[in-house]
């Protein structure tokens, strides 16, 4: 075993696959634009199938549309180590975010192959589908899919019945795809940050502490449209003072809640929208991240108090409604010390931090242990065809998902 | 002369030739629409100028397209006095909107026609060009309309020479059409409210102090927008919340100088206006109206300072540039206290107010002795098709008007 720890992925090989991976779907412009479902994502998903045949794996599509890679282990009846992410990009994105988990649990099992090595548990390597849009490929295994094919919201609204079969999913068995605890023990996700922590902070690693959780609310503001000239100020009911009160209120609550969680006013629409007159509608959005429920629930909480005063204050009527509610997802204890543990023996440095957005990971983490890696993000860009991350970083992080596999093959012997 | 101050005007004559007027481009939701040059306003002219004759004024169209009835004086070589106001309307207006005035002021012609009174002075109504868009009418009589054809926002970008020519005016002549204090002793002008102070308040007549100054700036505001969900708060350049911080800093200083200034932010665009994007950019403009120039500047030089120090606490970039400066234009003194006697001796109650809508009065004022008052606006509505004054009102307003003319027909001489 001790000799076992000592592999290493091959930086080159690793590098070169994701850089073959980039040329399906490159623009001219150098963004990558391989949405779920496109002929893109159909000729990458090919070509991913063939390079994990040709690792030693068998290779099935789910219900879900997902790619699983198997490599069989010495107790083939033991229950799966899994790792990946996902190959679909957004319009115009980066050859790192999702590539990357992908091809490191790829280059994994080259390594495992080339050293003639099995681990004790079968080991899979899955590229979910569509995790930029429907997230339908890890919802399918986590068994939280919706029902209703409407809400889907898929690229140019084609049903996603259609797009699951073109990917050799099957929509009217997609419960098929559900797995559970009793089958893959643990799932490790590697990952670009896509923010810019460790980059800002100079650290190589970050292991993740869990998904944030995400709200989505829409704020209505109702006052009264009026001439700019001849309404004094003390007879306004502004509804854009009123919506600066409330962005400035909610930027307030999530910089004085511990834990550093993340609120966001993304939109805002203002009616009649014209210069001379006092703005009479507003409608604003409001985006919440953490990794703890409870403090969404709080800043919810204390976001509602204040709207009863500011509405009282400026004469106007305020509503709120969610939109969209993600509970957050947490790493396993076991799992992060698993990869603290490996990032110390091969003597890079890094930090706790939570994930701020959505993986795959999260759907898996609902059912199973599970972990993540991140490396870092140049600037913290992210879809975007100036998202980088060096080669020696992703080595240095497919080093840590190989290191960190091997162990937990030992952790849940 | 004590004789001829008992002469009152005839009520049901002066609101019926307001109904009639109204009839023209009266649409099928009964909002007026006689917007400047148009067929509607061309057949409007033709009535005002057939209404005129009848009452025994000539009628000259000047460069500027403003239609001028003249009642002849005792003394037709002294200066005239002169009263008006416009019979245009915007897309969709309401009956009183410059029409009280013009009508207001044939109806003092009528009474002294059929009362066989002349007054010293030759007396003139006007009814100024296209007050609702370019002013051409009142500026080109001030001396201060723009050389530039393309200054002039015209309906349909059709150049302004051709909606002169249309209308009997010069654009070749415009400069003959200005007039000055040795021509036009005084000009008093009868509208209707625009906002809901007198009705706030309960008084019959507005003495109006002047005519607003307003200044428009546009703000331009560069943050960096970056994911809602990975970017921290404390390393955010959030263009919106620092739009908030100026928003309620412009309130605050309308509310807090004296005098009773108004600020409007009206318009607010935002980039990329994403739910899950942290605003990178927002545009927003800015209508400050005040009876002081100095206010205006004093509120302006406090808003600069107030940039300069959110710009470096949000880290963002600020730019304020002006687009539009019109200054203020105060009523003559003597106009002023002629309107409260007028008031006082008719037993009408009155207050004090700036006008804080744009006005013929507010160019003419700018070359001689200009008073304005004010009836009330059913709760403020203007602009509209709800915009109502009572008959009651329309008639003490021109009977304020009729009596303050034989008063200053005196003050004159």
């Amino acid at each position: 075993m001790t000799q076992t720890l000592s592999l290493t992925v091959n930086s080159d090989r690793l590098n070169q696959t994701l850089a073959d991976l980039a040329k399906i779907g490159k623009q001219a412009d150098s963004t990558i634009k391989r949405l779920a479902f496109s002929p893109e994502d159909l000729t990458a998903r090919q070509q991913l199938t063939e390079w994990m045949k040709a690792a030693g794996m068998s290779v099935q599509i789910d219900a879900g549309g997902n790619i699983i890679g198997r490599y069989s282990g010495l107790a083939e009846d033991a229950r799966a180590l899994a790792t990946g992410s996902h190959i679909d990009t957004v319009f115009s994105g980066g050859r790192f975010d999702g590539s990357l988990g992908v091809i490191a649990g790829l280059e994994v099992v080259r390594v495992l192959q080339e050293n003639k090595i099995r681990l004790h548990h079968p080991f899979e390597v899955i590229a979910f589908a569509d995790e930029e849009r429907t997230m339908i490929g890890a919802k399918a295994m986590s068994g939280t899919a919706p029902d209703d094919p409407k809400r889907y919201d898929t690229v140019n609204d084609e049903p996603i019945q259609d797009c699951l079969a073109r990917a050799g999913g099957d929509w009217e068995n997609l419960h098929s795809a559900s797995r559970s605890r009793a089958d893959i023990a643990c799932f490790v996700e590697l990952h670009v940050e896509q923010g810019g922590v460790l980059e800002a902070i100079e650290r190589d690693i970050g292991v993740v502490e869990g998904i944030v959780g995400q709200q989505r609310h829409r704020i209505t503001i109702e006052g009264r449209s009026n001439h700019a000239g001849t309404t004094p100020m003390n007879m306004r009911r502004d509804a854009l003072t009123t919506a600066s009160h409330l962005i400035l209120a909610i930027e307030d609550i999530a910089k004085h809640f511990p834990g550093d969680p993340v609120a966001t006013v993304g939109t805002l629409q203002i009616w009649p929208n014209s210069i001379n007159t006092v703005p009479g509608a507003v409608e604003l959005s409001l985006d919440m991240r953490d990794l703890s429920q409870a403090v969404i629930d709080h800043m919810i909480e204390q976001l509602r108090r204040k709207i009863e005063t500011v509405a009282v204050t400026t004469r106007t009527r305020i509503r709120i409604r969610p939109e969209l509610q993600v509970e957050p997802t947490l790493a396993a204890e076991s799992v992060q010390a698993t990869i603290v543990e490996s990032c110390e023996e091969l003597g890079f440095s890094y930090t706790h931090l939570p994930s701020r957005a959505s993986h795959d990971a999260q759907e898996i983490g609902r059912f199973t242990d599970m972990g993540m890696i991140f490396v870092p993000s140049k600037e913290g860009i992210s879809h975007s065809g100036d998202e980088y991350t060096s080669p020696e970083q992703c080595a240095q992080g497919a080093n840590v998902l190989l290191r960190s596999l091997l162990k937990l093959d030992r952790f849940y012997r």
